[in-house]
């Protein structure tokens, strides 16, 4: 039977379960990746599991989140992570060397290896043919001890490529065409596979670029298949002999199929706030603009910085305008210095900053109040700049340039001179220096962890009850992210891993009052909350799960949820049920108490949950828990979890 | 007679009063120079003195200080200045162009001219032969509005440099060897005049260097010649058509004489927290660092990075170190572009950050809690650099530079290389580009300034009440810095111009509760402040004065003052005392009640005032006002004071 790359790539690493649609599998997972808001609570994690050392083939920590230091907090969890990477035995990614993303892909990337990471973008990687996933930081602390990856077997779409991108179109282009198509929940139990002729034209960094923002559309990963770019692209990194070709057998099917003409795509742009507001840049030109932002994960090549840097060559950006530019890793600043390329930006008025995420998750270069930015950053979810009443569009490294000469968003086709297209550098410039390795077993059993009074132990969390008896404490409608869960940005992401002071920002942009409600329930018995379709988009944070259950969160009714929030969830003992009948949505209001009775044995039996509302009335409601989720579950999560099996 | 330079160019300006030592003359001002975090009020003042249009031959106004944006607040003050310099005809330099000192001296520096600055560092310009004063925004925005700036003719003591500087010493050392000889109250009613032969081996940017951390020793000011470095300066900053020369009179005498032979000096460094604590580097050698930060005013020549690029090429920083580099201005991050030197630093690990002042003044790249932080720039004030209990070193590039390489501070000379003595660029790159010149009136006059609900309007302030009954809010001791009266840093920068908000954080790490005492005095006529030596030191900002003030703030009776703030007293209508006797002082308490009567009539009498304390006895205290300074005082400052003068 022909198979298609993501079922050869599954096959390879399955341990548990049969691959098909809908089952649960378990991978054999050969690389972690963390990025440092979230890994410290994965390292705490590791450490409350009671484990010394990963048991995994290659961990690797990036500093790249917190890197504005506007106070000592920062920089002392640099110092925890960096104590952490010589006790654990894991890559220690300097501040300042770039994304994790990027960094990762350049220096471990490998096709055919399995991948989790702390960081939803982390499927980017599949850009090179590996099978990578974003996770809860539980869920990589797990990875880290040594345990699979469990998932459900999702479905696999085919994109087949043809054509060839005109110019001033790019890859970002074509990842917004599939959020026009597709929206902010079509990948929701999917992985997208590209394949076809049009790949001829992208790189891997081009690749890299689609396969990041397939988290956007809710994809559980994206797969392409290890190719001639791939290759040369390890080449470029003095890395060709982590080189195994994969790609789809002739003939594979798919579980569905679409295809994309390259050759007919235009410039694209997202409109604010939701990635899937996707427009052509013609109909959205001529508006004023403040910022042009060229950076992140979602535009990361050597490629997309030289792109820019040639475009706006001997001119000036608009004085209304901050051209702001992030490079995504030292790496490909020290190559766009070496080709002559860093002084065209900054001659041109470019803001030039440190490697890092910066701006894309509100670490700085937050816009003017309601002024519009233009960013080639993967999300423009409301308030995630920064600034609460932000206008962020997300577009093409062209289309930024083009806009920062002029003013006002530009189809960069109209600016009137010719495409440059650019070459990789002839020499590339690879330096791994500031990559620290493990340090040998011998040493790392010496060190201790720098922990400060910022960074809190994990707190013990309670099996779940078997009779709850919960008021709703929030109700939302859809598409809550859990950048509306957990705030970003430089006032609170110093909190992220100090889980009893972060509860007092939980929801502060959607209901700053939910804090004090919830903490009035603790003592009850705690909450319930009530959302809409697609529950806990977005970033990987499971703090987002963490903090409301610290605030005593025992349920969460939804009509449907985000994949790796869902996982959360469970992580840490909060039951995820969806709505048999999604009206009930409507009809539960903030303040009603609702009553759960037999959990235990309800969530073992089956499917079917029920609630009972104060007038008698019933709720029925629905788990797709596996029966070793459902364990983990009751025993109040992961850390509880796995310190029982280690112990037993 | 022969004159010294400080006479020349003194005696080419006065318009009024007699240039002795001591009495108040006023010199025609023929530049201003804004930076953002200041720049607002004193827009907001000069537009509440009721004018239209700058009246003076050249202002600018810089945006450098609040760049980190972490949220829309910076942004749109921004957005306020670019606003206000079409509205009153002021050169605007953008976002990221860099630091108001080095970029106005490349632009517009002009031997021989008044330079006026709302920054207490605004004396670097005196390295080309400028008179170049800090003040507070009020005086700048009297400048402004073609107003003379008055001040006390200040004492002129003469340098004589002789010999050179020997590999691996530069300028940074000059001016720390006279810190620890002068310490940082040494300057206060001097002019620092250097001359004699060792001048030779300082080009115009090192001079900038020296004459920028004069304000640490008090200095009102420094003055260098313009002789052939400064021409050659000029030159490479295509306007050798500025140049004149000027220098000291053979033979001219100063007020005190002092030599430095620089051939005889070594690596000095600062300990924490005082840029007077100044000790060999031999002696600080082998201690731990965290952090290597290069940048600030107090460094900002090309040659100050080009040396570091030198010294670090081909090697790493050490891995526990985060080295920091604050490029000065956009021009020079492109000469280091285009002489390939970026690429350099970015291969030896550097985080590479925008233009501006950056972690100088706590916005980013704070060190960790009690780390050592190793900083070219010209204040080591606690907390300052954004962390309490911060340990930040000032020193030379040199010193910093070995010291990153090796992660613990070292004396450059025992690196075993030899000094890379840096040679300017052959084409010096120019690039004005990002500096927008001001409107023409006809433009100018239907720009609206573009207020937010941050940029509150400037409180009204009454006249000085004839008796005053005031208990003693706050009492502090010796070298209060305005550091200290209001705090630095992201948390608290966005606020500096918004008063009514910015007075809840008065005096944060020194006496927290100051302001709720303070609001508590208000309904009863306000509070007065006892102060040691030296009070109001450092930064020349003038919320030092007008937040306390609008908390109620009406008498500081201090052992001694800083000139800078204690003119921003007098601007905003509090009155100055100090003691007749220094060991009042030490018996006065906080909480206990003064007295004054007849005070309207003591001020004008002459120096003597007398406060009553609550058991009967009097404390004899004294002023140093000039007639012009009481009337200015008693009106309740300078914005009454001169809208009165225009109205009538």
């Amino acid at each position: 039977m022909a198979l298609n790359l993501t079922q050869k790539l599954i096959r390879s690493r399955v341990v548990e379960g049969d691959p098909v649609p809908g089952a649960e599998i378990a991978l054999k997972v050969d690389q972690v990746l963390l990025q440092d808001v979230l890994g410290v609570l994965a390292m705490l994690e590791f450490e409350a599991m009671g484990l010394d050392r990963v048991r995994v083939g290659l961990a690797a920590q990036y500093v790249d989140h917190n890197l504005v230091q506007t106070d000592h907090m920062n920089a002392d969890e640099h110092l925890f992570l960096r104590s952490a990477c010589q006790r654990f035995g894991v890559w220690y990614s300097r501040p300042g060397n770039g994304i994790s993303h990027p960094v990762h892909f350049a220096r471990f990337g490998k096709p055919g290896d399995v991948l989790v990471g702390s960081d939803s973008h982390t499927p980017a990687a599949g850009a090179m043919g590996m099978l990578a996933f974003g996770a809860g930081g539980a869920d990589v602390a797990l990875a880290m001890a040594g345990e699979p990856l469990r998932l459900r077997m999702p479905r696999v779409r085919g994109i087949r490529l043809t054509g060839a991108l005109p110019d001033w179109v790019s890859a970002k282009d074509v990842v917004l065409a599939m959020l026009r198509r597709h929206g902010t929940e079509g990948g929701v139990g999917w992985i997208f596979e590209y394949h076809g002729p049009g790949l001829a034209c992208l790189s891997a960094m081009d690749r890299h670029v689609i396969a990041n923002m397939g988290a956007e559309m809710g994809c559980t990963t994206t797969v392409f298949p290890a190719d001639d770019a791939v290759r040369d692209y390890l080449r470029s990194e003095g890395r060709e002999g982590d080189f195994t070709a994969f790609t789809a057998d002739p003939g594979a099917a798919y579980d569905a199929e679409e295809e994309i003409d390259l050759s007919a795509l235009e410039p694209l742009i997202a409109l604010p706030s939701s990635p899937g507001n996707v427009v052509s840049v013609r109909e959205a030109a001529g508006r004023e603009i403040y910022q042009a932002y060229i950076g992140s994960s979602a535009n990361p090549g050597y490629r997309d910085f030289a792109v820019v840097a040639h475009t706006v060559r001997g001119r000036v950006a608009h004085d209304r305008v901050s051209l702001d530019i992030n490079p995504s890793s030292r790496q490909v600043l020290e190559n766009l210095a070496a080709e002559g390329l860093v002084g065209d930006l900054v001659a041109a008025g470019a803001r030039l900053h440190q490697a890092g995420c910066n701006g894309c998750i509100g670490m700085g270069q937050a816009p003017a109040t309601g002024r519009i930015s233009l960013r080639t950053v993967p999300r423009n979810f409301p308030g995630r700049s920064g600034t609460r009443e932000d206008s962020v569009y997300l577009c093409s490294p062209e289309t930024a340039a083009a806009s920062a000469l002029t003013g006002v968003i530009t189809d960069p086709r109209t600016l009137g001179m010719p495409y440059p297209r650019v070459a990789p550098p002839a020499k590339p410039r690879v330096n791994a220096s500031m990559l620290v390795p493990p340090l040998p077993a011998a040493e790392s059993n010496v060190v201790r962890l720098e922990k400060t009074e910022n960074i809190a132990s994990i707190p013990a969390l309670g099996a779940v009850p078997d009779t709850l008896v919960l008021p709703v404490a929030l109700k939302v409608g859809d598409d809550i992210s859990t950048d509306d869960i957990v705030p970003a940005g430089n006032r609170v992401m110093p909190y992220w891993s100090n889980i009893p002071r972060l509860c007092g920002f939980m929801y502060g942009g959607v209901d700053a009052e939910y804090p004090t409600r919830a903490r009035a329930a603790l003592a009850a018995g705690g909450h319930a909350i009530v959302a809409g379709n697609n529950y806990g988009q977005g970033s990987s944070r499971e703090n987002a799960a963490l903090a409301p259950r610290h605030l005593g969160l025992r349920v969460v009714l939804a009509r449907s949820f985000a994949r790796i929030h869902w996982q959360n969830l469970i992580n840490f003992g909060v039951v995820p049920l969806t709505f048999a009948d999604p009206a009930d949505h409507d009809r539960l209001t903030r303040g009603e108490t609702l009553r759960f009775e037999g959990l235990h044995a309800a969530l073992r039996a089956g499917p079917e949950v029920a609630a009972t509302r104060a007038d008698g009335t019933t709720v029925r409601l629905r788990h797709a828990l596996s029966p070793r989720q459902v364990e983990l579950l009751l025993a109040g999560g992961v850390i509880n979890w796995l310190r029982d099996r280690l112990a037993a």
